[in-house]
């Protein structure tokens, strides 16, 4: 079995994959999202692991808008606690430290504390482990990289200042991809898209196919459908699985009124794991 | 009239701000969206804008935070189409370009662009215009900015490669912050905040009330409330204003079954703007 996930050895996605499938599997660094989803639909023991959401910056639109293109299924979860480090060679001081390497989007979560540094420029790199690997392979002296702690080892870095993210209530949802159908009879919870037409009571109508069978909801974002604006997109998690007759029968009742029906997959809760 | 933006001047929110309140308002860029709120919060001919939702990103869901902490009401709303531009002094060639600067954020929605350049090092800033004003005030030949048309104008600099995001489905809606409560009289939306336990059908319940009332539903976003995880938050907006005798029927009947309910403002619809 092999796992791709997108960045370097180290990425936060490579600890996600880790965590769900063990010491055991290959797992595949690749560039870009759009190639994980591409490797999972392969082959049928190939598997993929996005980010789908985080608690600070929200959904990631650009995910879901992959699984709608792409007909493969969630087949697992995990929650991940980022914890952002600062990393140098070892035996560097701040002091010297005069460029600071990351990816754009954990810069971003580190802005209280790059502020603070005088005489610093901060530098955006593709991947947040890609930046530690970097310093090691150039043994680079003058810099610095912000990455997780598996990075850190990874590349023989010493963290100098730990927990440099502002909001240490960030965590990121990653889910499991295959292009075989999700084993429904360990699912806890299903993932599905759809779409309503836009007039008074639409949604409303759509969300009563599940609570009138009492089937729980546990998230729900609406998204305007690009190109015609008076549809909206929905991303619904509701407990249960789609092995469950009245989860079955829901789903049906929802056929009959949404535009659109995608069921992403049936799977257990996740662990939430430290990185 | 004095309008806090986060950023410097040529910013988005500059834009923003500027097609919302005209050619006459004063205009006043602060560092962080915390000081756009401190700001409005200040005096009562005071406002702020702010970024609330992208369609690529998602919600910001920072400022959601910083709408639950101050007492501020939502007067506005203006739709952003997000283009980004690389720009340079006049006269400069792609080729002598060795640093490209840019904020994180943007950054990361030209990531096949700028993957696709060689020996060029991607500097992150902490703004866009703020990047494109380095370069006029250090005569830098070496370096280029992606930032707005605006930002290229404000600082003399000329536009090399247009339209060098990702994605050109790139929407951000920006709101108008005040801490006069808004007019509901002229409100065609609601945007409020409110919290369910969570139990089967408790969401079910809370859109009833809209529902019920014919009252539609234009966004809804759910999520967790970090340090009590049985318990979600929800974004919503609905049609109408706080005026209409059936919205508040329909709040009132909200508060009897929600933890939280915040009304964050009543608004007219906000225009769309290219930037």
């Amino acid at each position: 079995m092999i796992v791709a996930y997108q960045g370097e050895p180290g990425a936060f996605s490579e600890e996600a994959a880790r965590s769900f499938f063990g010491p055991k599997a290959h797992l595949l660094p690749v560039q870009s999202f759009k190639d994980v989803f591409a490797f999972a639909a392969k082959h049928g023991s190939h598997h993929g692991v996005v980010p789908i959401e985080n608690s600070v910056y929200g959904s990631v639109h650009q995910n879901y808008d992959l699984l709608l293109k792409h007909k493969l299924s969630i087949v697992g979860e995990v929650k991940l606690r980022v914890q952002l480090h600062l990393m140098t060679l070892p035996g560097v001081s701040l002091k010297e430290v005069r460029s600071i390497y990351s990816h754009p989007q954990a810069l971003g979560q580190c802005e209280e504390f790059l502020r603070r540094l005088k005489r610093v420029s901060v530098v955006a790199f593709y991947d947040t482990a890609g930046a530690a690997k970097m310093i090691r392979e150039k043994s680079r002296r003058d810099a610095a990289a912000i990455a997780s702690a598996r990075a850190a080892s990874a590349y023989g870095l010493e963290i100098l200042r730990r927990n440099v993210e502002s909001n240490h209530h960030n965590y990121t949802r990653f889910i499991v991809l295959s292009s075989k159908r999700s084993n429904h009879k360990v699912g806890e919870k299903t993932s599905l898209v759809f779409a309503v037409k836009n007039v008074p009571g639409a949604l409303f109508k759509a969300l009563a196919v599940f609570a009138l069978r009492e089937i729980n909801m546990l998230k729900i974002e609406s998204r305007p459908l690009i190109g015609r604006p008076w549809e909206y997109l929905f991303y619904l998690d509701v407990e249960g699985s789609t092995a469950d007759e009245r989860m079955q029968q829901a789903l049906d009742h929802l056929g009959e009124l949404a535009t659109l029906v995608r069921i992403l997959g049936s799977y257990p809760f996740g662990k939430t794991i430290k990185s």
